[in-house]
């Protein structure tokens, strides 16, 4: 307990509704989906903006540091309070309001991302982005990270759905960003400079969210291939061809044979080898889909060697299944799992595959890939025992060469989790000393007490001298 | 030649043909659309990215001002040099390559708008950013101001197509932030924020934009109301109705009737009054585009006096052009000219409408008004005799009058121009303190010595003090 006085104080002005010690909630508030566990002397639930204002006004004159969190969902312990201080919990702000004639959504930041995107639903609209924790993350975490999913290449990420916030600078003056305008041009784009920033520049406490008209009609494809080269080649030349291929996510061999053995069979008839897969859907008006199909297997059934298209909702939902459990399967593999969310240019797909199974080949560890073809989006694993501490030094030793390739591949070293502690060994090469000094002074200039979510992005964390937490969480 | 000695040593080390000091160079750089003439030193022509480093270098040393400019378009002042020192001319630097497979490109700042959208086309591929001033303006100048055009509310701004920007800080580091990359969550999100910044946070010397799939079919439509406020009522029943409106363009009925003085007659047989006007373009597959017009015609036929669909491109070209000319031809309601490109919440329309109508009446000034219906982003004029003191001073409150309701309906004053020196005035009407304060102090951070095109933005400009130059630029 680090800031027990100022934390008495503050229990004292807020009550101690607002203010919480209790064991309990300061554990569940110690980590995120990273099981990085650092305590926080409280977690605070503000009533209203005025208990923000508080805080952050009592945490700066004390420095006390202030990690906000939602659904706890982040990969890269962004949102563990690494040096103590306080959790802003923010994930029971749940307001939420549509407008149905513009399409505008009013979203506070608690609202679960999977709500936003069914509310949207039912009046006709669509929210595309729909990282695969959305049934846990909220708004808040996703404009934090800026999260992507399984839409990314043809409806961008969440930024791209952000038309305003507003909420709370570090030092504790409500600003608001933007309006429900779907353009401005008067003073800095703030607003985009807070979407991704991981919680050090900024309190969200209201976000304005552009929706966009529910695509008509959807067809879902199964297309299995020989090898991974076959696969993403045709990934390729699906979007060179100007498909409305809204989904195109890609699971290698090791990927699929790991959620086969799951149970998880693909309803292909497949003789011998295991395939390497795309799972494709096209959206868009009924005509144009039908068209696009058409198109899509002229294009695709010389490559692959089987291909099926889901004959209906239930069997295209078993498909996406199949994708959302590769990432629990893969430990069938080994029982230590480093995973990177990098992202590389089209071009280079093909390159980063043929080096993860050449790193395959000289450190004997299991390299499995699957993620978003559609925009370069790949999740890269390295497999270990987790036990073994030769293992463990080789796995570190491959993903650091996995994270060179990338950024000389021209690629960046996350693609939509972020940098939290998880990443930060990484960040130096990703970013030159200029880019990375430009980043902090902005940081310096907007958080002067540097109270904010402090010891993330730009620190000296290395994750793999700190042992992960064992602890059941919502989604396991 | 506040500068002359630095100059003198800047053309000492890099030359002649870089360091310009003739008096017809110097001229040229002083200004941009909004005529107001502020002599530079000297015209800078950098050959090369070590160019651009040795001149921030030495800006830095000695506190030279640096404005960076481009076709020189700006409708606000955002290009003349206000405190003199160094005009930083990219208009020279045009290379550009677009990938046919993949749809992006990689784009130098002095490529002009419309040769790179001409480009795209040519390769099937689509850039839709289409500020009026596209044959002059370059793509450096659409970043530094956000550049819109018509088709704001379907296909966004010039930020939605920037995948990445390389270039100097302001203190001379280059720097690169993004990749060609569909996403990326690493560090702060610096690309988004220079976007916008009139040049005041970094020069960019490249950018990776994306392009989409050129849509196959377009249908025109002039749609005629008898009065504004039926004309902006069938704007929003047809965004609300999802219909795939590309463009939707406003006229009220001073701007139809001083167009159809200057012989840009609408083809539409009407008797009686001069109509508001909605031109509509619906675009997307054919298919799509034929379902869409049917949905249009239904819902418009009983709002309209008259409704046309153009018969061939060349009749669609006659609208757009007739749209096009509004703005000269309002100088036959007097010969001075306040123009604010104001963007409000789809909402506030007919409220905004209804204001500047009743500033008509109360102050005797015409007010006529057109613009993007689709993303809420109007031009409001107001009218007055230039020589004549009175009227000066009436357009001045009845422009104040405008922006302050503008901000009271939650709107922006300022939807793709920015503010540059003309809209200064009106800054703190759209933003608190705070959020000013916030701005300079990243501002500052990035450039300490403050040389990047200083006195723009945030100053005490007031563009009713200063006279317009009377010149002749390449679009008059």
């Amino acid at each position: 307990m680090a800031f027990e006085a100022q934390t008495r104080a503050l229990a004292a002005q807020l009550g101690p509704e607002v203010v919480r010690t209790d064991g309990a909630a300061r554990f569940a508030a110690s980590l995120d989906n990273a099981r990085l566990s650092f305590l926080p002397d409280a977690v605070l639930l503000p009533r209203d903006e005025d208990d923000v204002a508080a805080i952050l006004k009592a945490a700066n004159m004390e420095k006390v540091p202030v990690t906000i969190r939602g659904g706890g969902t982040a990969t890269t312990g962004s949102a563990s309070p690494v040096l103590g201080g306080w959790a802003l919990d923010l994930s029971g702000w749940k307001n939420l309001h549509i407008d149905a004639e513009t399409g505008i959504a009013y979203v506070q930041p608690g609202v679960v991302t999977a709500t936003l995107a069914a509310e949207a639903e039912k009046l006709g609209w669509f929210y595309p982005p729909d990282p695969s924790s959305s049934k846990y993350s909220t708004i808040g975490g996703n404009i934090a990270c800026n999260a992507g999913g399984m839409r990314g290449a043809r409806y961008g990420v969440t930024r791209d759905y952000v038309m305003a916030l507003e909420g709370f600078l570090p030092t504790g003056e409500w600003v608001r960003w933007g309006g429900d305008l779907r353009k401005w041009a008067a003073g800095y784009n703030m607003r985009d400079l807070w979407v991704g920033s991981e919680g050090t520049l900024g309190v969200v406490t209201g976000a304005v969210l552009r929706l966009i008209a529910k695509p008509a009609a959807r067809a879902t494809f199964l297309c299995a291939f020989a090898d991974e080269f076959k696969a993403l080649e045709a990934s390729r030349a699906i979007f060179a061809a100007r498909l409305p291929a809204s989904i195109m996510e890609f699971m290698d061999r090791a990927s699929v044979a790991c959620t086969a053995a799951e149970g998880l069979v693909l309803p292909l008839k497949l003789e011998g080898a295991t395939p390497a897969v795309l799972l494709v859907e096209l959206d868009g008006d009924a005509e144009k889909v039908e068209a696009a199909t058409k198109s899509f297997e002229e294009l695709v059934s010389g490559r692959t060697v089987a291909l099926r298209r889901a004959s209906s909702p239930a069997e295209a939902e078993l498909l996406w299944e199949v994708r959302r459990r590769c990432s629990k399967a893969m430990f069938r593999l080994a029982d230590g799992k480093l995973n990177e969310d990098i992202v590389i240019p089209p071009r280079a797909q093909e390159e980063l595959l043929a080096f993860t199974q050449d790193l395959h080949a000289r450190y004997g560890l299991a390299t499995p890939v699957f993620g978003h073809a559609g925009d370069g989006n790949f999740h890269v694993h390295v497999m270990y025992r987790a036990g073994d501490s030769g293992d463990r030094a080789k796995a570190e030793k491959a993903v650091t060469e996995i994270m060179e390739k990338v950024v000389a591949l021209g690629g960046a070293i996350s693609g939509e989790h972020g940098i939290g502690l998880a990443k930060q060994p990484f960040l130096s090469l990703q970013l030159s000393p200029a880019e990375i000094a430009a980043m902090q002074a902005v940081k310096k200039a907007l958080d002067p007490n540097g109270i904010l979510n402090p010891g993330k992005i730009f620190g000296a964390f290395r994750i793999w001298e700190h042992e992960k937490t064992s602890v059941k969480l919502p989604w396991d």
